[in-house]
């Protein structure tokens, strides 16, 4: 069975890694030569719309896709052509935050309060209504904390909107959290869905360090809460496959904050956390198999490594510590691989893991 | 960091499976197209000996193997232009019977008796020297139970010769072993040595169907030896990377049987069974990296899948179970791929393996 993979990237990588033992063949669209996918299966060098490289990709037995971005019409096209999964309406809804954030409020998700910006007399309405702190972002093309302004006080609303025009944009409340989590769930082609579990995610210059699964002191309500929504969203988007939330906990009360249609970073630690990874889960769904256990093998947490690979001799002499170097260039601010622990408790987790930041911090 | 690998096969595929994520890139020579690594590397596919094969092999930073029968004069020409690890003469002990059998004597490893043969008069001589019941095999090129002949009484030694005949030959003394062992370790650049638990190995037809680790009923004295045999041959050899030493265990005695001087069939449950597998700590060694935990995280079990690949999702269905398919063609006889099986608890794990017993048996 071939899979076929809109994106080359770590993510793509790693859903080649985890797939190969299962018998499954990769062919990958990537504009970029030389991806870290490269290696682990065909790569098909040409523009995401490059009619040729779509009818290649289209000869696979399911197409999926590791980067949001894709064109719509080529998505259309393969559509027409291929199974496509997850249901690229799940892309387009995830790529863009007014119908992300439309779709979670007309579930019944919570999420911050918004308002669409179309220029800059409706940016000034909005924060009028919203209050400040808020904060402007692109609908599209935002990740790692690019494309996004905050707006402290009223009179810096030109200024934010100055920096980001000519794109469609949203404004968002500041929601005052006192945590980051995400929820990882994997639903498969009869509609059965499990869910790993809750994980906290911490951010520095709005890139993912750390995340620990599972996150600490989360109430059963929380946990429950946080499936419903996950399911709430899987349903309506007729999904299958992996799916990433994150959330906000705010005093308890978990807002939605964005999905990823895809296996997402925040997950990484399943390769050796979980019974079964996010990538093989992710398979198993579009390919029409069995969903995996998703419990832990122990209290996991995940570094990821950016700008450049450090020393390697000294992380692997820490035990049930796992290195996954995507084989990338260095470049600041660039995710290039992550790391893996793993741990009988949380205190020994706490152990390794201050003992991995300092190697981290060092190197 | 390129390793280069004499061999395509399923070794050379799982060792590239656990290489990427530390960063590798794999160069695979072997003459037969579409092998099963072929995907996951550069494949040179030319004759063993072909010089610009070697050539370009020995543009790596090191040279390993995963297949045996690799002609001296090839390794030799390697050996002066890159290193190789583990040293070639453990190869060269490890797929000559005669070779092996007399280190193992003179390391003090106890092992059948044995004589060389070499035309029918030395072997009526020798069966008369061992008694009956003896084994004939060739010195060479012998696996899965192939290039042997059982002799059960003197007046079947001239039939068996005549089998056999023609390629440089040993008899065995017949061993009336209790049950098939093997044991892994791995030596990293600097001396330091690791061991995996003992395992428990059956086979069917000269073919291994079932490895078990750990091995049950192991006694402290049982281990230490089997730690100490593969020491003494590890320092003999000066060797690099993984060994696997078989046993049989005769009354509670462990006689070596053969060494396989590579990752080894039986060590395949390591993969999701051991907190580091056989292929990542064979490729930290050769490549001066920290050895990682051979220890376990489960009882686990291993199963060939024989012949062909069986319905996928039943198996799937089956809670820590790993398959790995090695993406081959169907044929009698030939490993197709393994099922990985972990549990909590013996008792977990032989329920579950009576329950994948018996899908395999209907599939």
């Amino acid at each position: 069975m071939e899979v076929g993979v809109l994106g080359a990237g770590q993510l793509g990588r790693m859903l080649a890694l985890a797939g190969h033992p299962l018998g499954l063949r990769f062919c990958f669209l990537d504009p970029t030569p030389n991806s870290p996918a490269s290696g682990l299966g065909e790569h098909v060098v040409a523009p995401w719309d490059d009619s040729a490289a779509l009818a290649r990709l289209a000869r696979a037995d399911v197409v999926t896709f590791e980067f949001e971005n894709v064109p719509v019409d080529a998505l259309h096209w393969l559509r027409d052509h291929v199974r496509v999964l997850p249901n690229p309406r799940a892309l387009e809804v995830g790529r863009d935050r007014l119908q992300e954030k439309t779709r979670f409020r007309e579930l019944g998700i919570p999420t911050a309060d918004f308002r669409a910006v179309d220029d800059e007399a409706s940016l000034l309405a909005a924060v009028a209504e919203l209050g400040t702190p808020c904060l402007l972002k692109t609908r599209r093309f935002g990740y790692d904390g690019k494309g996004q302004a905050l707006i402290r006080e009223p009179a810096e609303a030109s200024a934010a909107y100055a920096a980001l025009a000519g794109q469609p944009l949203i404004l968002e409340a500041f929601v005052r959290f006192q945590r980051e989590l995400s929820i990882l769930c994997v639903r498969g082609q009869s509609g059965e869905t499990r869910f790993y579990p809750l994980i906290e995610n911490q951010h520095r210059e709005g890139i993912l360090r750390l995340s620990r699964a599972p996150a600490l002191q989360v109430s059963p309500e929380q946990r429950a809460s946080a499936e419903r929504h996950a399911e709430r969203l899987l349903a309506d988007l007729d999904y299958v496959g992996v799916l990433a939330l994150e959330l906000f906990d705010v005093g308890g009360t978990l807002f939605a904050n964005e999905l990823a249609p895809r296996v997402h970073n925040s997950g990484h630690f399943s390769i050796e956390g979980a019974r079964t990874s996010q990538f093989e889960n992710h398979l198993r769904a579009v390919c029409g198999l069995p969903l995996g256990d998703t419990s832990l093998l122990g209290p996991s947490a995940m570094l990821n490594l950016i700008g450049h690979v450090p020393p390697k001799a000294p992380l692997l002499e820490v035990p049930d510590l796992h290195l996954h170097d995507y084989g990338k260039a260095p470049r600041a601010q660039r995710k290039v691989g992550h790391l893996t622990l793993r741990a009988r408790d949380d205190a020994e987790l706490e152990t390794r893991l201050a003992h991995v930041q300092a190697l981290l911090a060092s190197g």
